[in-house]
């Protein structure tokens, strides 16, 4: 049986930017506790592999065109660790994966703050590695600009290696907790660190117990050489972009070769490339959903998503394509969208559709055959392991998972009717 | 009616170092969320304004003498937000309070993570802000030795300005959700911080809507001269160390007066000194408790204890006092101590017990009766607004508030039968 795993991407509760503005969309559950637990606890019903959330640290930064901050809903959220640990009090089975930057934060805390969760969940944490690009991040952290890439890809290789080296702080079976004799761990199980490298000078121990799944699944997605690198030597799961089935089974692999290359065993790490849905019960119905969600987005939300390729089109009228006049100075960064749109007869309109469609990766809109059709080719042809679900719109997005998808995964044999594992580690049947 | 406060801090599940030998302590708790779990639900069945987290970034440093870290049960816990913010979600009204160093993080991740708690809790999240000052915790953090004071506190002050600004990014009304619009907030009610100071360049906004409760409350337990100024500016809480009522009266009327003239409100910030309590259905009861802690103390973790102090007497008789001819590189900074010995002719185990025993500020030892006629005198006379109890051991600590402080003070009038507010700034009865 090919055995398909499914994670659910749950950040601003959707990724669509107009689902905020959808009939049966309550924006106030943006910052409510209950909309996204009960989200979770349908996920970790139809035994899903893991709720996922990616974070950023700073909102959008410019307001071009005017308006542009205020009409996004990005602005606001829940917080990922403290989130998922909520979470994690009213959940069993489902795996937590948060990200936290390795570009404004210490080795230690990240290391604390996750084998915490890997305790409190009993074994269900993930921490999703990113490095933090942004100028508005910077500027929230004592910074004029971000790090050049290359720095902050080796400080992301350093952090990890700090992290791992203080999740094994104490073995497994350190803590003796012999009350007769007082001693409260075997002192020849401690491992003290003393990293001292570039960018990090780290002692050690942490002040933590080796965690239910031995340490938390490290989660990464970076695709850049170095990216890889660090993917292939220490994720558990990798998240891609793959928009073509072609380009993913290189990058499939290319980190598999890498992984084998660092000694990993065949299955990790993982691949799940990200995946947006709109299903119905027909095509006509999936269809239906995907235009509805298009026909929502805010022209201001829509001209901010082609500014930073296309420069400011505020001025022009929204269904005809860009005037052959217009110039920009950030025409340079995207001369390939612009001449594609010409070439296509796109109209400004069309063009933030497609852009907004199109936000988290690739996208399908069609019946729960036509869908599942697809997922299993990828897996099959070796362009993934399983998906990472970015759904337009929560919770509807997972109610279609339990309707459409999942039906139709099951009745081939293609996913999970229970959990066969305790632990997140178990359930991906990574070592 | 004099209406008490009381919290309970619920580190290492009991402040007795010897507590996790005890025969009703079972120290696999210490990683169990279940075990903070259910103290956190009998405390709120019992109406406490809030539970406590203390907190630190290392383990306890030198082996003096030798075993004495792997005597101590403080080596493994679990980090205070993650665990908050997962008994936040089974739980409804008792306040959650963590503990966050200022020295060894950014204010932008601290105001996040104490807002997205307040909103997770419904306004139930206040932050102990701290400074860490430990050779240590310095090492966990690339740096060979702690900041000296002054700048501890410099840094601490500007950090806490810093976080109140974030708090304040988004108005309260400021997110319009305007689905016909497209408008997502009102760009009148979004403040920029724009912070440029000593320590910190953090430009905001923070991605969080204005929290249940304006803010999370501040809680704070400086007792220098600039501890006391920011307490007196920020804190809503203060907790103290405070053995004596004069020297507590002096206290409370100190800040009390140094709010005032920072403009607060009568009752800001609210002073709750530690207190530990052994307490019984008769003073022999209360007794035999004590002591039966008492016996429990490793004789490794007591001399560990006096090591700080006295320097290193493992090799002397227990149960004889410290030999005249003792000399330590150490003896300086607590000559009083060993003088207070010597006169006494305490024995070297009577010395670690007396620390243990005064670990965390004063104790007693009594019936309910004698412990609340203390704790009513202590409120009457201006010394304290309340207790931030510091229990040998839990859950019997708590179990003891419930069996025998807390139906004393109902029947006096000096606690709650139910909550009033719904957030913990309404239950302390703040503005």
């Amino acid at each position: 049986m090919t055995d398909i795993k499914l994670g659910l991407s749950m950040r601003y509760l959707g990724y669509h930017i107009a689902a905020w503005r959808h009939p049966d969309f309550d924006p106030s559950w943006l910052t409510s506790f209950a909309a996204y637990r009960d989200v979770a606890l349908q996920a970790e019903a139809e035994k899903l592999d893991m709720i996922f959330f990616a974070d950023g640290l700073a909102v959008r930064g410019e307001d071009k065109p005017a308006g542009a901050l205020s009409h996004d809903v990005r602005n606001a959220e829940l917080e990922p660790l403290t989130l998922l640990s909520a979470i994690a009090a009213v959940t069993k089975n489902i795996g937590l994966v948060a990200t936290a930057s390795t570009t404004y934060n210490e080795p230690y805390h990240v290391a604390r703050k996750y084998a915490s969760l890997d305790h409190i969940s009993g074994g269900r944490a993930g921490w999703n590695v990113v490095t933090s690009w942004s100028d508005q991040e910077a500027l929230n952290f004592n910074r004029v600009a971000p790090l050049p890439k290359d720095e902050r890809y080796d400080r992301a290789a350093e952090f990890v290696e700090v992290v791992k080296g203080l999740w094994n702080s104490f073995e497994g079976d350190a803590f003796t907790h012999d009350k007769a004799s007082g001693q409260f761990y075997d002192p020849e199980k401690l491992h003290v660190l003393n990293h001292s490298g570039r960018f990090f000078q780290v002692r050690g121990p942490l002040t933590a117990a080796r965690t239910p799944q031995g340490r938390p699944l490290i989660v990464q997605a970076g695709a850049s050489d170095k990216g890889r690198d660090i993917a292939a030597q220490h994720a558990d799961v990798v998240y891609t972009v793959a928009l073509d089935i072609e380009e993913a089974r290189t990058f499939y692999a290319d980190l598999k070769r890498r992984a084998a290359e660092y000694g990993r065993t065949a299955n990790a790490p993982l691949i799940m490339p990200g995946l947006t849905l709109y299903v119905g019960e027909t095509k006509a119905e999936a269809e239906a959903k995907f235009h509805e969600m298009q026909s929502l987005i805010d022209p201001t939300a829509g001209l901010a998503m082609l500014y930073n390729y296309c420069g400011d089109l505020s001025a022009y009228d929204l269904d005809k394509p860009i005037p052959e006049d217009f110039t920009s100075d950030r025409i340079s960064i995207s001369a390939s969208m612009i001449q594609k749109a010409r070439r296509e007869n796109l109209t400004i309109r069309q063009m933030y559709e497609n852009a907004a469609a199109g936000f988290t990766g690739r996208y399908m809109v069609g019946t729960a055959k036509e869908i599942v059709d697809d997922m299993q080719h990828w897996v099959e042809a070796g362009a993934a392991d399983g998906f990472n679900i970015c759904p337009p719109m929560l919770p509807q997005g997972m109610e279609d998972l339990s309707r459409f998808i999942l039906p139709e995964m099951r009745h081939r044999g293609l996913f999970r009717t229970e959990y066969s594992g305790r632990t997140l580690r178990e359930n991906l049947g990574l070592d």
